[in-house]
């Protein structure tokens, strides 16, 4: 494999940095990685299990790199590239692999635009795991990565960052930030807020003095399995996407009201017909994957 | 393992009730456990299975059993019960293992008023899988079964289907009929309808030319697996339950729309706070399990 990055730091050693760290390393993508983070004992995990060559805890670690991927929280990237801009070289590629683009890039372009070019992306596989012990060096394989270019994009960088996914076993492809949010909002962003519901909908829920969560079975634990994802996470995905958010779950909210009408009228054929579209649907998506 | 039945009628031999004939038979709950259904591929799949000992597909094999177990869809027990009454003799013990109980065995009760006792039962045990070919000896293994007796019930009987469910593995429960609609309206039937309508949502969105759909990660898959299950099923418990399922839908609505209003406002501190609290109970649901 050809070496993409001499040197790359990146920033929060989780699932996501942690796996790209592990799968660039085994594949001999990137000369040296430095993990860098804010919980010594996370990096202490990532320096144990290998993900890493050296980590680091001070922004001046951006000094060498010729690459930074920014794998913390969406909240946390802007503040992290403007804790690394003092320190950075002229030329560092500054990359993320935020869940939310528009908002996110345009702002991580502004704070980088006297040092490097800006490549904004976001691997399509996550879990509700987290930390440096949950990373995988194949959690990338096969998986979609979307890299959103703006008109400010240096191609040049756009191509080591395509090379640096395409290296690790994804399937890359480009789109504008904008239609990448709308499409996350659809199928990632609205439905994780609607698992935390059914989860905060049952939670103090009793019936003749049963606890109805103790009577959950494997459906509700799949429907709310992302749910258990990480709080903070998702309050800066939702806050960052709101905008494309908002129309996701009003489309979501009038599907389920005419659920709940067909329901409730007692209309057999139309509730079987919604169900059998959306159950073929499904059975579909399983298959392709 | 002390012998339940001598002779028990399977009426419908799918993921359940395939099951359950599988897991009686290994543990010699049962004489004779005959297979009972309207699709001679799946009753052929069933006996090349081993799940029965024999197959039948007309009414009069209700003749010879001590009890007949309804495994089909909730929406067709009422009438296989009214079609087996005529064969049935005195004294056969009929239950059901449907995710809907009260309007379901009060209607069973009046069916077999001449014949015999009823004793309703559901095992928290479903899953998206179906047919004869899913069924396995160990699906009821640790799983919970309520059961919901009536004032009408056979305490003779219920014993009796508590040790069958017991004798597979299963934790039996008792509680009222309405109690169990009620908790299984929040935990299974409403999250159901909410897996269908994420699916809905989504089916024909195009943002840029692209389906949304080719975009979903393991998260959307998650969450929406159940809503792959068999339309007709849950066609049936909808309405079967209607009552119940209008106030559990309306609860998570409220969630939802609280947490649509949070996001709206840029709320950070009140969407964390909902959010770690259902992150919290949701965590603990996979311990417990």
């Amino acid at each position: 494999m050809t070496r993409v990055f001499d040197r790359m730091l990146v920033a929060g050693v989780g699932l996501i940095g942690g796996s790209l760290a592990l799968a660039a390393r085994e594949a001999g993508l990137v000369g040296e990685i430095v993990g860098y983070g804010r919980s010594r004992e996370n990096l202490a995990v990532a320096r144990r299990r290998g993900l890493v060559d050296r980590i680091a805890d001070a922004p001046g670690a951006a000094a060498t790199a010729d690459a930074i991927v920014l794998a913390a929280p969406v909240g946390a990237s802007v503040a992290l590239a403007e804790a690394f801009r003092p320190h950075a070289r002229a030329g560092t590629v500054l990359t993320d692999v935020g869940s939310v683009k528009a908002r996110v890039v345009a702002d991580l372009e502004a704070a980088w635009r006297r040092v490097g070019p800006v490549v904004g992306g976001h691997p399509i596989a996550g879990s509700e795991a987290s930390g440096a012990g949950a990373a995988r060096v194949d959690l990338f394989r096969g998986r979609l990565c979307i890299l959103t270019p703006t008109p400010a994009t240096d191609t040049t960088a756009l191509g080591q960052v395509r090379a640096l996914w395409e290296g690790v076993g994804a399937r890359v492809e480009e789109m504008a930030a904008a239609a990448h949010d709308d499409i996350l909002a659809r199928v990632s962003h609205a439905p994780h807020l609607v698992a935390y519901a059914l989860v905060t909908a049952v939670a103090d829920v009793r019936v003749d003095g049963r606890s109805v969560l103790d009577y959950a079975g494997s459906g509700f634990r799949d429907a709310t399995r992302i749910a258990a994802s990480r709080a903070e996470l998702w309050r800066d995905i939702a806050l960052a996407n709101a905008a494309a958010i908002g129309p996701a779950l009003a489309e979501f909210r009038a599907v389920l009201e005419r659920l709940a009408a067909l329901v409730a009228a007692g209309d057999a054929a139309g509730l079987e017909a919604v169900l059998a579209a959306a159950a073929r649907l499904r059975s579909d998506l399983e298959r392709s994957h």
